[in-house]
């Protein structure tokens, strides 16, 4: 399912329009504070590391679609933005990972306590924006999307307490469901639900049916998160900013680990276990090379680019039945062509 | 400063009373969720362990006196209750703390990215009671709460950030002043600021000028804070829950810390800051009794109590200014002799 390519560089440009409406926006939120140099610069470093900013976009696009404009959406997307990178500090400790965008992790920078600060920064800050709704949208409006933050928050910590209780558990015995009701929490809220939900509440004015969005969103973010699995696999270190292969390294219950653990003979998913038991300090090349190539050979990764094709193929389907009837505009061009993006981004 | 013992009691009793009551209501909260063995038990744990509620009974003491029910109040009160455990467990990381309330810290059970987690986790949970705010409070005062909530987290994780930088940077060249501006941010605002604030906002239906309790908090914040630090060096670690003598351990800038570099001679001053320079698990036992007898030699502990007590002098003065003519009542009772009350709590 390759994007058309007119269809792939209309993303790139509302990404790059709503992306940068978004970072001018949220500068201010991170510029001013005291103090600087043990806060606010950490707070301002991943935001300004750049990104896609898919979520932003998705729900600036979602609001216009729906008749708002861009100033009636850009608060909740710069706190969707200051949330998203809150979770990303936080996620980088608990994963001890190395690189985020290309550079040290915050707290390979600055230390563990830190970092865990300046996370709780970005979270608290997140609020500030979606306060000031009030005065842009009115008090109701206001509230009912502190009502949808608080959710999508609820649901993004829960998945992330499922995801990090398999690894330290060492948990091998999980199937494709377990992980898509995982990343439907961990992922698709905060990247794909919240930004449709809200959206299209700015744009209605509360009007809209929510849940008719939940399983476009939910197919799209499970899709994209596929793909972001693999492309710690298989990607461009560079593009993609993270440790290649660092998701076995992690022993991140992927897709494709758990296709293996299904696939594998005894004696190989004895070894896989008693690896991923380990902590990751003491796994080494050889033994993250015999993984990658076990996944292959059993072809996991196949599986999971079927898996992942899959979800953006029945998100397409999704999109036509809550939004094809909508009225044509660059705006709904973008969320349609979505579904292919999302698995094309390499 | 000994408090008359008819009002130490009356302090005991209006905590067990409004900490009952917040306690009742905060266990819906963080009763019902899955998944229960990798984030709801841990989010539990904290806030079932106890504590003094002086946040909570400080908040629904200064509504009722401005005649709300306690039902008006205790949404607040709960979610100042789950938002100061979230920050407990985040801080016991930061500090690499061993105990919280006589067991060991949430981290030392589970591990650090767990525990992160649920301390993000009692974050979100914290905003849930404030979005019931608007069906017993209306729309336009649940959203002041909720702005005076964001201004409250982000003094909080600034002061926090202020704190962890001085131990990070190994900063010794401090005096009292900044002592007393980090933990104006640090402590003050969630622990006394905040709730008076809000107790007055929902007492007064959003009429009352907040103000005026700025310098009353602080007062009282403030010797809470020192009287603290003091516990810390010669409390009983039974009553107090943590390791006595721990905060030397952690090389925590205390105003006993601060005064022992003020007045310690050359050699001292140079050992001192070579000792914590040094990873707090290279410091022995011996290194913590020689900081402390430093400590008592110069009069540190000594001066941090003169402080103390000044400050709670100087919050009964405050007091009879921003609320003395206020009709009497057993809430009024208590929030008068909370000021002899925190530096005469051991």
């Amino acid at each position: 399912m390759r994007p058309a390519p007119e269809s792939a560089a209309l993303v790139r440009d509302v990404l790059a329009d709503y992306g940068m409406a978004t970072r001018n926006a949220l500068a201010r939120y991170v510029a001013a504070g005291e103090p600087r140099r043990h806060l606010y610069d950490l707070a301002a470093d991943y935001p300004l590391r750049g990104g896609r900013s898919l979520r932003a976009s998705l729900c600036i696009a979602m609001a216009r679609l729906f008749g708002a404009t861009l100033d009636n959406a850009i608060n909740s997307a710069v706190s969707l933005e200051l949330l998203h990178n809150a979770f990303l500090v936080h996620d980088d400790i608990e994963d001890e990972s190395d690189e985020r965008r290309g550079r040290p992790t915050l707290h390979q920078l600055h230390g563990v306590p830190l970092a865990i600060n300046a996370g709780d920064a970005l979270a608290v800050m997140s609020l500030r924006p979606l306060m000031e709704n009030r005065r842009t949208l009115g008090p109701a409006l206001a509230l009912r999307i502190l009502e949808e933050a608080e959710r999508m928050a609820r649901e993004s910590v829960e998945g992330q307490a499922i995801e990090l209780g398999w690894r330290r558990d060492n948990v091998v015995d999980l199937t494709d469901r377990h992980y898509l009701h995982m990343i439907l929490k961990k992922t698709c809220w905060y990247t794909t639900i919240y930004p449709c939900r809200v959206g299209a509440l700015i744009g209605s004015l509360d009007r809209a049916d929510l849940d008719c969005y939940l399983r476009f969103a939910f197919f799209l973010g499970a899709a994209f998160q596929i793909e972001d699995d693999l492309l710690n696999l298989t990607g461009d270190s560079v593009r993609y900013g993270k440790e290649i292969n660092g998701d076995i390294l992690e022993g991140k219950r992927t897709l494709m680990m758990i296709q293996l653990f299904q696939r594998a003979r005894p004696p190989e998913t004895r070894k896989l276990k008693e690896l991923l038991a380990r902590h990751r300090s003491t796994r080494t090349p050889q033994d993250v090379a015999w993984v990658r190539g076990r996944m292959e050979a059993y072809g996991c990764i196949q599986h999971a680019t079927r898996v992942a094709h899959g979800l953006a193929g029945a998100a397409q389907h999704e999109f036509e039945q809550c939004l094809g009837a909508r009225p044509e505009s660059r705006d709904l061009a973008f969320v349609r062509a979505l579904p292919t993006w999302v698995i094309a981004r390499a």
